[in-house]
């Protein structure tokens, strides 16, 4: 038995997303730029899956710029929306738990003279609203905050958030990558000047991406050179990778209605964890339907993925992008998860492919792990 | 029949490499970066795609960098050295027939204050070496020089240029993307600091590419925000592109052996076009074994195109890249081709999937095509 529940590190690429991708590893080869039909015959698949992406976002297929992938995607936001911008306004807001393709951005910000406000949040995970609204300044740039926290899954409220940066003139960027596909996106109703999503996290194939730009932002390249995405991303296109993700998309917008059954297998995957195990707590309130973030105190999460790696199970401690640290989480930090606990904090992250047998066998499996460790642990109060 | 004659646009996806990627596609689906084996198994592979660049360039592994592209290679290379050096020196040198993705780099460099000296090339596309060593101060910080220019083929002599910015302690950057696989490359022979390849232009798929970084050379990274590949490059690997990268320059080490193959096909072409239509000029000596620029005088090349499309042959006017613009090349500008033949103007670019029934084919049907657009342009001497 094995059971694949690392999903917000990446996903399977689905079998239809193959498939329509193959053709362009064949015959379909051609550059979409050139002047002969061999070429130019492949445009409209890239055009196609432009107008998948945009249904997916709400958006309009100009609003969309395909990629390499998430990171990208955050980097070109911010760093071309401030370069374009070239802002008298000195300051920037963004949260303690972003991922670290916007936090680190922000922190060579910082160094090159922007003030940036890294707002707090709850031992929930929720963004303390008050003081979102109090950072906002006339000195205020930008503003990027995550839709979906990648390790636990708690998301912001986006719609309040970029109706107080509208009215206030603020550029708004959201880092979606964790969102899309997991809850319903929709640029016609949220007014977010900007918005990254990544393939790989939602069936698409690994390093393929999109940023939506609001029509009417302006935005300097990132990578400088071409004509295409309107001069805005240079470079010939992925065009295996963009039909991919077009079709990942469109997958994606069919399968937005299941998203109950997810909930409801993560719930009993939570429900059975909870119920097996004493000295367990769940972090995060608000969470995307695939996500389960636990902390098993007084054990490292470490030798926990170890040892459900012998058993076929494969999760994560913190973020798949921290892995190889062992430093303790930022997010599980800023949210005040206590020292015991927060070494131990496993992510669970489920997809559509999960199936219940996969839930029920970690149930089964992770109970007798924690024992066995903790009964080696140092931690442990000598009173249990 | 059809005969591909675009392939410094893109090239075929070798059935070696598609091979090669689609395991990543289905069950290797794990992310490297994993700490569980499902994800960790896949690591090896890159490691080996790693290797595989490694051994095409004459490099070490450690000293290879994935990326999306050329573009993206050029531009990392270029803006990450000089964010590093962080310079007094405020001098660059590039040439005039670089590709947008380094000119472009270079018209905004020079707008941000650093002063660029663009190298002119003589009638037959070579570099004036006198003007490159001239060129070079104790206030020259980089230098930018390709290998190989895509327009028409020709090659600069990097060894020679190596040396010389070598001996001054500046920093040298070569845009290698077509010459990976057409020339021997070796990165233990020629001290260049930074060199970019892309995957699709030697029958990899779009996507993906490597920015060769000399051990000891630093670099900020132009995507901010993961541990991957060092730092330099955030982002989860594209391992399926990755993986045929590899895949691709393990083939291309192979048929360096057959480039005079390629050279031979080429030069049939040539012999022919020029033997059978009067007034055409080839643009460039000392070429890559695979590109013929040809200058049709008094006419088109856009309807050149056009009508080798309706005969099947697929072939550019100037850069790929370009396309769409009716801005004459600046590259054959820079070489000074006269107005009534740069216009006119003929990219013919082979592969080793390049049959001499292509080639054959091409020979017959371009002189009616010429010959029956002299007959309707109003450009045609009246003597003739």
């Amino acid at each position: 038995m094995r059971a694949y529940l690392d999903n917000n590190a990446t996903t399977m690429v689905a079998p239809e997303v193959v498939e329509a991708m193959l053709p362009f590893y064949g015959e379909l080869y051609g550059n979409p730029s050139s002047m002969h039909s061999f070429g130019g015959q492949v445009k409209r698949y890239v055009d196609r899956a432009r107008d998948q992406v945009a249904a997916l976002l709400g958006a309009t297929p100009y609003e969309v710029i395909f990629t390499a992938g998430g990171s990208e995607s955050n980097n070109m936001a911010i760093r071309g929306a401030l370069e374009a911008l070239a802002p008298e306004k000195r300051h920037l807001v963004t949260t303690r738990v972003e991922h670290p393709a916007v936090g680190g951005v922000f922190q060579q910000l910082a160094k090159s003279g922007y003030r940036v406000t890294e707002l707090a949040v709850e031992s929930d995970g929720s963004l303390d609203m008050d003081a979102f609204h109090y950072a906002l300044t006339p000195d205020t740039a930008l503003v990027s905050i995550m839709w979906a926290n990648n390790e636990t899954g708690v998301t912001f409220p986006i719609e309040e958030i970029a109706e107080a940066t509208r009215e206030r003139g603020i550029l708004l960027h959201v880092d979606a990558v964790q969102a899309a596909g997991k809850v319903p996106i929709d640029m016609a109703k949220a007014p977010v000047d900007m918005l990254s999503i990544s393939g790989h996290k939602f069936h698409a194939p690994k390093g393929v991406g999109a940023l939506y730009v609001r029509r009417g932002t302006c935005l300097a390249p990132l990578i400088i050179g071409g004509h295409q995405e309107w001069g805005k991303r240079a470079g010939t296109e992925n065009v295996p990778g963009i039909v991919g993700l077009g079709r990942a998309a469109a997958l994606a917008v069919e399968h937005l209605a299941d998203v109950d059954d997810l909930a409801n297998l993560r719930d009993r995957l939570e429900a059975g964890l909870l119920a097996r195990c004493p000295d367990v707590r769940v972090n995060g309130a608000n969470r995307v339907p695939n996500t389960l973030n636990v902390s098993f105190e007084f054990i490292e999460g470490e030798s926990i993925l170890l040892m459900l790696d012998d058993v076929g199970i494969a999760a994560s401690s913190g973020s798949a992008c921290a892995s190889g640290s062992l430093e303790p989480s930022h997010v599980l930090r800023a949210m005040g998860v206590p020292f015991t606990a927060v070494h131990g904090s496993i992510r669970f992250s489920l997809s559509r492919y999960t199936t219940p047998a996969e839930i029920e066998y970690t149930i089964e499996q992770v109970p007798p792990i924690v024992n066995r460790l903790r009964s080696i642990s140092p931690f442990v109060p000598t009173t249990m």
